[in-house]
């Protein structure tokens, strides 16, 4: 398991991962390619892949060959889009016209449908050069794959967009897309040091994809910095649109300009019990610098709203794995009557436990859901934003993938909510969660933007 | 085109299709078996089939094995649901494990997922026989397929359900799926003289389907009764659950009792401008026939707000048009990249639309549906539901398949909304259109069985 390429400790102060925007000027004034570019990439997937095992497929000769055509558009002074040749790679719950989706089951070994899904069609028609498909949980969220942390291949890179989180941290490419219902984006960025927009509920087109607990899927990318994090999700929510009765990403095309946020909620969630103490500690003392900057940082102790709240989360855990269990009753009841034995104890649990809930169940759950999602957007009033973790420890060999608690409540609330590789614990990489409002996107963005240059130690016309 | 079977003309007083339900109580005593209803059903699918030409596929070995299980079940007394022995077709828009889903376009000439879609594996589950896969327009929405009319081939069956319709009023099978986002459901029902409820929106999962329009997709069945229509809703409803993020349709899993409604509005929508004179008449009758029994007609020259809902039907016609013409541009587009010629003019022609839209036009659609959808259901204070038609024509041999007017109000209102064929004009059948409120199905199939009831001069407890 040891990965003789990585001998890097994590530091967040001086760790940087791929940049695709920073290349572009260089694309443009013929200085550097997008052929050159993904050449550099392919370099450290060959180095880096035998242990960090990112990816199911790869189809470098695809890639290559967009490559080639995005350079030809640069050369002529007509890219496509501001991804014009960024090398990307696509989560295995994504279709793809090349390359089978197998959701990290064999029940859909070489699987295909033939065509593209949304988000990745509209990487293609924006230039993006699709690397490969990444690792996923199975259907994503049971038994982990391959994939190892790339900061110690020894641990998780978390899940289930285990695959993107790990390739984009170890810098075999600059962006890859993630989806999440529970905390399947957040929490790999997290563990391997990347950005991640978990972007407001619909924002991001999900139709081709599989269809896991569809009432709260999530697509967003994992990427390598801030800026990519946002041209890429506002790009693709562009062109492929929202999910269908849902708007667009609003906002500009480029990040957001830094702006300071005044007053933010610290959440405990229902993580913080189960935390390790150094994360707690360094979480702590991450707040009380933004405090020491002229951030109110409120608390459950401050104000009964958000003690309140707190103890929604709590029950927050139970609806959730009602939800997923009730909307996963198809397909998973399907894939169970064809191949039972296909399938891992986890998925056949979930298949059992779904055969006991009720429509009525399902319908409190969803009138739960509505409630906690006033309760969320009735702090747009009291605070910019609301801030916590991603994790309960650094990437830990202990549960497969790690605990997802950290991401239900974004989840649920359909919030916008970022991971920010702003820590690190004992040399892994700790993330900082920052949720904001529903629709409400760009203003959440534009705070991460100046704790970004805070911890950075970038002067901002805000700070 | 001549159709020897068909001599009837079509009279609503005389006329009846298949009923399942009534069928049951037989094959519980065993003096009937659900494999010999299913050989009634193919003996009248030989005769008419190649007239009306409903089906795309057929699998009637399937069926025939499905339905020995079933008459097995029955003779145990385990039937497994109250569909369990019925024999059903699906609309070529959903998925099944072992018929291609071609969407009536070359594009998808023999493409299978290999998967049931969620109402498939519904209808499976509760003991349904799965006989083929009936015709739809291009896409749902473009060139029709070679359907015709069974109470008339020279004439159209309406689309895009086309073959759903037909089926059902050829009385080959008791139920069809159908799928609607602008009148794909109502008018084949009404063109054909079947009954249909397209239920609120979300009530019926439409995963594992073609995803046209999904913001407005609604799945329903059309059946020979209104029984029949209910507990197919109902059933599927239950075991499918509703689209995600949905619940399931709300009611008893019977037909709801006869209420006779006190109030209905009249709606004389975009479509009573465009309506033959005497279909107008006939529909006018009817409405004096309901006044005279104590059912109280409002209609837009009596009530401003009426008024105000007439004209914003107007401004529909262009804001359905926006939507489906945005949420086309994937997969349209995607289909239009492959293989331009493949694609009829109509669908060409729609790609074309899309790359004009800007998500700011959708953005602005979508608020104008809200705004709708709150004026929709302040009625509900007003009145018991609302009446109109679901044809501006009895089927003709004009518009392809039919002018979808009727059906835009409810499928953008997301409300429930029936055809009832009451009535005919010129030998041909004449649907009534009953619109309800969102999620209040019940209350409204309730009305609906009430007017069935009088139209047969049936005496109910209620009337």
């Amino acid at each position: 398991m040891s990965d003789p390429a990585s001998t890097e400790t994590y530091d967040p102060k001086t760790v940087t991962l791929l940049s695709f925007s920073d290349a572009v000027p260089s694309f443009a004034d013929g200085s550097d390619t997008p052929r050159a570019y993904l050449e550099r990439c392919i370099e450290i997937v060959e180095a880096r892949e035998p242990a960090v095992k990112a990816f199911v497929t790869l189809n470098l000769d695809g890639a290559r060959k967009a490559a080639d055509a995005s350079t030809e558009r640069y050369r002529t002074g007509r890219p496509l889009s501001a991804l014009d040749g960024m090398p990307v790679g696509i989560k295995d719950v994504h279709e793809t016209e090349d390359m089978p989706m197998q959701v990290g089951s064999p029940i859909f070994e070489g699987w295909s449908s033939g065509w593209d899904g949304a988000c990745v069609y509209a990487l293609r028609k924006a230039g993006a050069l699709i690397v490969g498909k990444t690792v996923t949980t199975e259907f994503a969220f049971a038994t982990p794959g391959p994939t190892r942390n790339p900061w110690d291949t020894t641990r998780t890179p978390g899940g289930s967009s285990s695959g993107s989180g790990a390739a984009v941290g170890a810098r075999m490419i600059p962006a890859a897309t993630g989806s999440q219902v529970r905390g399947s984006i957040l929490r790999p960025a997290a563990y391997c040091g990347a950005y991640t927009l978990k972007a407001s509920y619909g924002a991001i087109n999900s139709l081709g994809g599989f269809p896991s607990a569809p009432s709260l899927i999530h697509v967003g990318f994992i990427t390598g910095t801030l800026a990519d994090m946002w041209i890429t999700s506002h790009c693709v929510s562009h062109i492929a649109g929202g999910d269908p009765g849902h708007p667009s990403l609003a906002g500009p095309p480029t990040l957001p300009r830094p702006e300071k946020p005044t007053r933010l909620i610290r959440l405990d969630t229902a993580g913080w019990a189960a935390t390790t103490e150094e994360t707690k500690v360094a979480f702590d003392e991450y707040l009380g610098g933004l405090a020491e900057a002229g951030i109110e940082i409120a608390c459950r102790s401050d104000d009964p709203e958000i003690e309140a709240y707190e103890r929604d989360l709590v029950t927050l855990r139970d609806v959730i794995a009602l939800m997923l269990t009730y909307e996963g009753r198809w397909p998973l009841a399907m894939y169970a009557d064809r191949d039972w034995e296909l399938l891992s104890p986890r998925v056949q649990e979930r298949v059992v436990a779904g055969r006991e809930l009720t429509p009525e169940d399902y319908a409190q759950a969803l009138e739960w859901c509505v409630a906690f999602r006033a309760r969320h957007e009735a702090f747009a009033d009291r605070a910019d934003g609301l801030i916590t973790l991603n994790q309960v420890d650094p990437a830990s060999a202990g549960m497969p993938v790690g605990d997802m608690v950290y991401g239900e409540p974004s989840s649920v609330a359909g919030c916008p909510a970022l991971n920010l590789p702003l820590l690190s614990v004992g040399g892994m990489p700790l993330g900082v969660q920052l949720m904001g409002y529903f629709r409400e996107d760009r203003r959440i963005v534009a705070n991460a933007h100046w704790l970004v240059h805070a911890a950075r130690g970038i002067a901002t016309p805000a700070g």
